[in-house]
């Protein structure tokens, strides 16, 4: 999927609103743990009832790895349901996997091949034959985490070499690797004074944007500061949409959210000029 | 399963010896894949053939991902298989994950409950709060990749701020957090010039070290260069005992290849005096 392909979705849909899908057994509302299937349950509601405010959907793997086995037949079943149902959201697997390329290599057929997401989160502590293995795969897009939304974030990403700081480094660097125009960026919408001077190391680039809603980052500052002329944006959210209720009616509850953020971005898109 | 622990059974076997279980279904022997699950089935073989040679077990996560959820329920079969006949044994899960705290959460659960293993690998890139939750598992070990064994490893690792690298930044900073007693370290065995500083910063960690054999590390200099009064050391070798043959000898062959390197470690362990 091109970043052009995703700014036609953007503007379709006048939004640029990612779903995260952290499904924790122990949130979802009562009814569906009765089911065969309750994470799939619950996520395929959400998905239905989101989808039109939606561009992108990102399934956190912690949460299906933690139910072992099963869990992972939940997710091949979300993914298989998306690229069945709604085959131009973009779908991300959010797995900050990094490993050495021999390695990494099966990362890659893992979660580009086995499951057949768009887009795989990376850590880029090992650096760029770590990332390589991912990038040899022209339709889909590799997201180096850039600057995290968490509050230890600052313990390493702000390490100054040589007057830039390390996740300034990740930025530069890595836009000079092969194939870098499929790359994208993680950068948390919790450090919304930033944007401007990523922008400068990474103009074209999209950002996946986690921290904003649960974690405090502010949907405005990120839109001011971080969009560009094909948006450039993907602000996530996970826990404000997906457990806005518990009971009954949280897939309304949840496209009510959804519907919120989407009303924000289009407002943010049409101020940019962009629809 | 604490440092001491793995110290006794590495006197007792004369050996740090850490067999690493990538295994890919094209490299195995051909005549496994008629089996209903020749992951597990080449896993049990290699096991019992070098469990007397080797202290801990080391199952990169790539390989089995990349299988799917097939993949994954081979894991789940060889961790029990472990726990069940060797527990004496130390395992590892290479994954390399990392997350914001409440993720992180999550993949603490699915290697230490969920799926059973002594300790898991884990990238340090999003700093201290996302290494916490796998640290309040008392009785595991968490062990965070410092200097990686990979050629690119200096892409980042090597950011140099206020006179020390990033790398040496870890593993300084994180034995100020804490629990940092359960942490241990990756450092890569191609790298063996540096085991000496590396020393200074963590004099008392278990160092797992990769990189020795396929990809050209000494194991005579790790040895002389990294070990500590506990023996410090966990050194791993994976292709180069897995597929010492892809013939019906495999866990023979295998056996043959530990039996050496225990060997070689032997000599150390007794030049330290440790045995």
């Amino acid at each position: 999927m091109t970043n052009e392909f995703i700014f036609q979705q953007i503007k379709a849909k006048a939004s640029f609103l990612c779903v995260g899908l952290d499904i924790d057994l122990e949130k979802i509302p009562s009814h569906l743990l009765e089911l065969e299937d309750p994470i799939f349950a619950f996520a395929k509601a959400i998905i239905d009832s989101t989808h039109e405010y939606a561009v992108a959907y990102k399934p956190n793997l912690a949460f299906f790895e933690s139910n072992g086995v099963l869990g992972w037949h939940s997710l091949s079943k979300i993914i298989d349901y998306l690229n069945n149902n709604y085959p131009n959201h973009f779908t991300i697997a959010d797995a900050k996997r990094s490993d050495i390329g021999s390695t990494a290599k099966h990362y890659a057929k893992a979660f580009f091949e086995t499951y057949g997401f768009d887009a795989v989160t990376i850590s880029p502590y090992m650096g760029e034959d770590s990332v390589n293995p991912f990038l040899e795969f022209k339709d889909k897009r590799t997201i180096i985490l850039a600057l995290t939304s968490n509050e230890s974030a600052t313990d390493f990403q702000y390490s100054l070499d040589q007057g830039q700081l390390l996740f300034e480094k990740v930025l530069k660097t890595s836009m000079g690797w092969k194939n870098a125009e499929q790359l994208m960026y993680v950068v948390g919408g919790t450090k919304a004074e930033v944007f401007e001077s990523i922008r400068k190391l990474v103009p074209k680039s999209f950002l996946l944007v986690p921290g904003v809603g649960a974690q405090g980052g502010s949907l405005s500052e990120v839109a001011q500061n971080g969009m560009n002329d094909q948006c450039g944006l993907l602000v996530n959210s996970s826990r404000g949409i997906i457990y806005a209720s518990r009971d009954i009616d949280f897939a309304d509850a949840a496209a009510e959210e959804a519907k919120k953020l989407q009303k924000q971005m289009e407002r943010h898109l049409k101020l940019k000029g962009l629809i």
